[in-house]
């Protein structure tokens, strides 16, 4: 065997990854094959597969990456001391990415896919998890320090929080006079009733 | 040509819509083909061409009666003088209704669906306008009789409500640790905050 070249391993891996999204994208996920993922990435089977044993092992890497950002993005949030402010940022950015067709589209069928396979359940619900348990820590901070009601339970919030950002994903997907600029408005105006202490307590 | 009869073509109908949700819920929509859903219902190809000319017009038809049956129940809603009662019970019904995988997957795979084939497109949006129109009303007349509050703008209220439940529909799908029974005692605290007028106002 020959030795493997950490970088170039890593440089493989993401040509693969960025041929998949481009193919996901065109055909669905459902529709494209390994092979034409190779045969995008100008590889063989066989070569690819050095790399990913499957497409859901490639689905796996998209949305490894996708939680290396959020937790990225968490990071800096959770460093805010406007715990509130970090929040609208944190739906700002989730809206902008939801109405993305392509982003929305691998989401609902791979969403779909997961209810009849496990392998593919269970990258979500790590991923899942993850971004839960980051959200539920921004909403008890921010509760701590008074940004939002204290009433709030941060883990049944951060379930309906992720909700309605899911539900954006939808509204986005199937409503053609979904206005991303006016629902920002919107959210926040509403995020602001849900959250806010109420000064009449 | 014989002539048709309106009652067993209504019937056939009907057969080839239960054997199509049966083979969407076994295979999913994308791998289901009009030749696996007429073996399903005793047809031939060309029998069930007679009746339907494609899987999109069989969604269709499966949508329409989801539409029929959401026509009935807003009817009796707007006719309840509590109209905030009549909110929480239609919060109740669709909850009851996303958490079913079934009705999950096949809303998740024909939305994916929907962002690469405008026909199916066109069957979501005049189902989804008419939802919203009834929804927008209920606000309304709410809103009207200080049910909730009358600063809410209703068509603005109606696309985040539906945002809300489709959203429920994506946490169920993915969250394995989703519970029916919290989660709409939740919603019912969180709709409380959202939409009730203020006291101290």
């Amino acid at each position: 065997m020959r030795p493997i070249d950490p970088v170039q391993h890593q440089q493989r891996r993401q040509q693969i990854v960025e041929a998949a999204l481009e193919c996901f994208a065109e055909k669905g996920f459902h529709r494209t094959r390994t092979a034409d993922i190779g045969r995008r990435a100008g590889m063989s089977p066989g070569h690819l597969f050095h790399y990913f044993d499957s497409k859901d092992a490639i689905f796996a890497e998209v949305v490894e990456q996708d939680r290396r950002d959020a937790a990225a993005h968490f990071a800096a949030l959770h460093a805010r001391e406007d715990r509130y402010g970090a929040l609208l940022e944190l739906a700002d950015t989730v809206l902008a990415l939801v109405v993305q067709r392509r982003y929305a589209a691998l989401t609902l069928e791979t969403a779909a896919e997961a209810l009849r396979h496990p392998r593919l359940a269970a990258v979500f619900e790590r991923d899942d998890a993850l971004i839960k348990a980051d959200l539920e820590r921004l909403l008890g901070d921010a509760a701590q320090r008074g940004q939002i009601d204290p009433g709030l339970e941060p883990q049944a919030l951060a379930i309906w929080l992720l909700a309605l950002m899911e539900g954006a994903l939808m509204r986005a997907a199937l409503d053609p006079h979904f206005d991303l600029a006016r629902e920002r408005a919107t959210l926040r105006l509403l995020l602001e009733r849900l959250l806010r202490p109420r000064g009449g307590r």
